[in-house]
Order: structure tokens, then C-alpha cells, then sequence
């Protein structure tokens, strides 16, 4: 629904003096006369779509619920600063059910040196919704955005891709240290998370650009996980699994070539980053094989 | 459910150099090294608890949505930026029913000249769940706070209390205007917005400014829904609906006398505000009459 939605909504939003960066980016920026721009993200999970909680623990859903945000954050190169935590939880066992969100959401805070600034809690007859704010602070040489890809940019990734669902959504680390690191320390174009799935949201970062992508698919740093979601039987390949599954919640970086030689031999990222392809002039979305012979590739992913 | 968490959160959370008001009174204050505070407050509304979509207009519960967040900007009398609007939406029906809420929401984004600059939007098999993220730019003179309330300041509030139900909760203009023209031009110590209930908010100031409050039964200003309500049978009177009913989204001030007869002469403020007691040593609530005869109130309002 959320597309169809912003195309009704996004049209009768009026610019506004103190918003750099509006909706459709992985955050928002806002602008004060002085002082560093804020940034902006939420994102709301809810029971029995993001997490099942009768069959998880319930720290786990905390802690991805900060996670997401945390990686929009990333996205934006922007360093997080407070979260605001809105919680609806059934009337029976709320208060221990959200205390339990709580132990795993602290953690990563306080990991990341978050200040939990406000937010609130409501008991209701439906099942568990939570809603995180997440504030950071603008990178001084400003946010990066999905929009500044060029054709001839090399396409990076940190990490792997694929079967996250077997657990890793939960674990995974938002790659904030790495994308302030990376925006201290070389140029880059643009750049998005992956939460709906890397041939959807590297489709975000090329349409935002105008312009295309390829992939090179042997490039792709497919996750253990997905080959055995397909060795399981999934009826998809390891790399289909890369492509569509989505919450790998790495970063997708548009770089100019000679930067991301440089990045690809920097000694100190700590998480592999990968050169997978390419972006291109003609809009549209490839996959290319050793040779480089190309087919069109479908942007698959998590539709909200 | 939301006392008994805090109790529990509270002590856990750290100081955070940023956040110069965390959680505990009506929003936050972040702080960056230069430039004017950010001043953040959320609240979730949802479907059964706070309306029956049932039995409203969609668009009138957009519009409360906003107005109870902008509400507790002007209770920090920090000028409104920009909102972010998470929504989870039953599948069916759910995106004409965002669209709807939606009709309620921007016109009172554009009165007060609000970026509605993000959010989410998703589906569910649940009910209609709605949670707002307001910004605001931080008073020059600093925010007000609940907690600086002294004793022998006059309790002011503007507008009327009680039965708000009857309608006021979905067409309240949130106090943004006069905070800031109060704080631009009066001292006041501390204030915070109607969203419990009379007698429970001004409690709120009273307990963290580390004082008392008594009220002046017969200056209380009862809404004429209130006088309605207990016509009708509720069982209580006008004046105990205006003291705990709630969602009046008024304000209540703490002010010096000076001022309170400085403000309560102004002829620039179209809103009527009431001079209704005052704060004094002695921590607790009263109740006194013409005479001065005090007795003990206990206060009420809606608890989360």
C-alpha cells in the first residue's frame, strides 16, 4: 500500500523553508538557521507481519526495532543520537512484554550511544505495534542521499545478502560506524540500506539518480543463509535469495571508481565491502555474467 | 500501564550530553554543540481506545492525531517544524482510509505551517493504529518546562475544561500561538498541556517542581459540554468532569503574580485565560471555596 499511498500523498506536500531533505529518502533532514542539519527516521513494526512474537523472544524485537532505524540512520551517513520509542501492547502482559522489548533495544543503545529521549506506551485489545523516532545528527560534509549516483559509479556493498529471515534480520549490526567512517574519509555519490532487498533498493538509488544499474552476479556476496533457504527448497536459487529477500540492512554505496579501489583496500573497515557492478546511463536494472552479457533483472523485494 | 513502566525504565536510562530534557515531561530537548534546541514529542493514537472509526470521521482523527502532538510542543512553547506520521492500517480499506486521515491532518499541518516530512505507512490484519513524531524549534528563551513551578505562582489556563468528549477532543486548536506569544513576552515558570485531566496535569507540575496547588472551585472555567454530560446522568458533576475528564489540550501555567496580572489584562490574546489558584508550599492538591476553605482533591484523569 505505501507506494500507491505516496503517490496520492507526495504531490500535495509544499517544500518548507527548514526541510532539506523531505519524504522519500532513507531519513529527513531538518535545517535550523545554525548548526548541523537533523536527521529524521521512523519505522513502525508490528506482530505477525515484521516478527511473530509467540515465537521469538521478545528482546530480539526490540532490538531490530532500534536496529532499522539505526540503519536509516547509516544510510544518511548521519550519527545517531536519541531514539523516541512508541509502544501499543496488549492489555494482558503489556507491561512485561514491553519491559522485555526494552532489555533488548537498551543494549544497542546504549551501543551506540543513544539517549532513549522519550516516546510512549498504550495498552490496547490488539496485538504488539512498535514505532521507533530515530534523531542523528547531519555528517558536517552533509547527508548522503539515494540521488547522487552517476553513470560510471561503482556499485559497493558491506557485508552479505539473502536467507536473513533464518535470523540474521534480528542480529544484524547497523552499519552506522561504517558510514560515518566511509563519509569522513572518501567521496561518495549516494547511498541507501538494504531493508526491502538489494535488487529493490539499489532500483531506489538508480530511479532517485536517473539512472541504471548493473550487477555483475558473481559478485554478489550471497549469505550462507541463502543457500540454505534454497538447499530447503525455497523453489529460488542462493542469488535470488540475495536479490529479493531484503533486512540484510547493509549499505549500498554509489562511488566514483578511483574511491572505491581505495575504500576496497582500506585496511581499517572491519565489515568486507564488495564491488558488484556498476551504474550505467539508460535506466533500468541488468544482471551481467563474466562476459558481461546483460539481462534485464526484475526488482524484487518487499513491497510495503 | 505507562506509570508502572516508567518506574521501571527511568532509573535505567543514562544522561546523554545531547538531551537536555529527556523522558518525563511533554517532549524532549537535544541539544547540538551550536544552534537553538530540537524539541521532539510522539503519541500513538489508536482505533478503540482513542476513537471508534466506526462512528467518526477518518479525517478527524488525522486531525486530533496532529493537534495532541502539536499540543505538547506549545506546552514546551517551542515553535512546530515538521511532523512524521507512522500509520498501520487495517489491509482492507487501508489505503482510503490513510488517504482520509490524511484530509483531517494536512490542513492543520499547513495552520501552523508544519513540513509533514516522513513517516511509514503499513498493513495488517489489525486495527487502525496512528502515531505522530512533531518537531520543533526550541523558544529563544529556552523550554518550559513542568518543573518550574514556585511557590505563591498563579495557576493560569486558557480556555474551558470537561466533556470534551462530546466533540472538543476532535476540534481542539492546540495552544501553539499563545505559548510562544507567552513566552516571547511574559515569565512564566513552567507549564504543561490538558491531555489527562485538569486536576492530573496540574498535579504533573506540582510533583516535579517539588510543591502543591490549590484550586479555587468557583474560578474554574466548566465547558458547557461538561454541564451537558452531567445533565445527562453521568453521575458527576460539571465541575468533576472539567477537573478529570481530559483532552482539553489547553494549558496550565505556572506564573508569577506580576505577570498573571499582566497576561490576564492583555487585550492581544484571543484566547480567555483564567486565573483558577495557585502553587504553594505544602506538596498535594486542594479544593478551596470562597472562603478559602480547603480540602483535599485527589487527582484524576486518564491513566495509560
Amino acid at each position: 500500500m505505501e507506494t500507491a499511498f505516496l503517490q496520492w500523498l507526495l504531490p500535495q506536500l509544499k517544500s518548507h523553508p527548514r526541510m532539506a531533505i523531505g519524504p522519500g529518502d532513507d531519513a529527513a533532514v531538518l535545517r535550523w538557521q545554525t548548526g548541523r542539519g537533523v536527521v529524521v527516521t521512523c519505522d513502525t513494526l508490528t506482530d505477525g507481519v515484521d516478527f511473530e512474537l509467540e515465537k521469538c523472544d521478545p528482546r530480539l524485537v526490540g532490538r531490530k526495532a532500534l536496529a532499522v532505524n539505526l540503519s536509516d540512520l547509516a544510510a544518511m551517513a548521519a550519527r545517531p543520537v536519541a531514539a523516541f520509542v512508541s509502544i501499543v501492547a496488549p492489555r494482558e502482559g503489556g507491561l512485561e512484554l514491553t519491559k522485555r522489548i526494552y532489555e533488548g533495544l537498551l543494549p544497542l543503545a546504549e551501543e551506540f550511544d543513544l539517549a532513549i529521549a522519550g516516546g510512549d506506551t498504550n495498552t490496547w485489545d490488539g496485538r504488539f505495534v512498535i514505532g521507533i523516532t530515530a534523531i542523528g545528527k547531519e555528517h558536517p560534509r552533509g547527508s548522503l542521499t539515494r540521488s547522487g549516483a552517476k553513470p560510471g559509479d561503482v556499485i559497493l556493498v558491506t557485508g552479505e545478502f539473502g536467507g536473513s529471515i533464518l535470523g540474521r534480520h534480528f542480529s544484524c549490526v547497523p552499519r552506522v560506524r561504517e558510514a560515518v567512517y566511509l563519509r569522513d574519509n572518501f567521496e561518495l555519490h549516494a547511498a541507501t540500506d538494504v531493508s526491502d532487498g538489494l535488487s529493490l533498493d539499489l532500483w531506489h538509488i538508480a530511479q532517485s539518480s536517473g539512472c541504471g544499474a548493473v550487477i555483475e552476479t558473481a559478485r554478489v556476496p550471497v549469505a550462507e543463509a541463502a543457500r540454505q533457504l534454497s538447499l530447503r527448497g525455497s523453489g529460488k536459487s542462493p542469488l535470488e535469495h540475495a536479490l529479493s529477500d531484503g533486512e540484510d540492512f547493509e549499505l549500498i554505496l554509489a562511488v566514483p571508481p578511483q574511491e572505491a579501489d581505495r575504500i576496497c583496500s582500506d585496511p581499517s573497515l572491519l565489515v568486507p565491502v564488495t564491488r558488484i557492478g556498476r551504474f550505467v546511463e539508460s535506466p533500468g536494472l541488468w544482471l551481467a555474467d563474466a562476459d558481461d552479457r546483460q539481462q534485464p533483472l526484475e526488482p524484487r523485494g518487499w513491497q510495503h
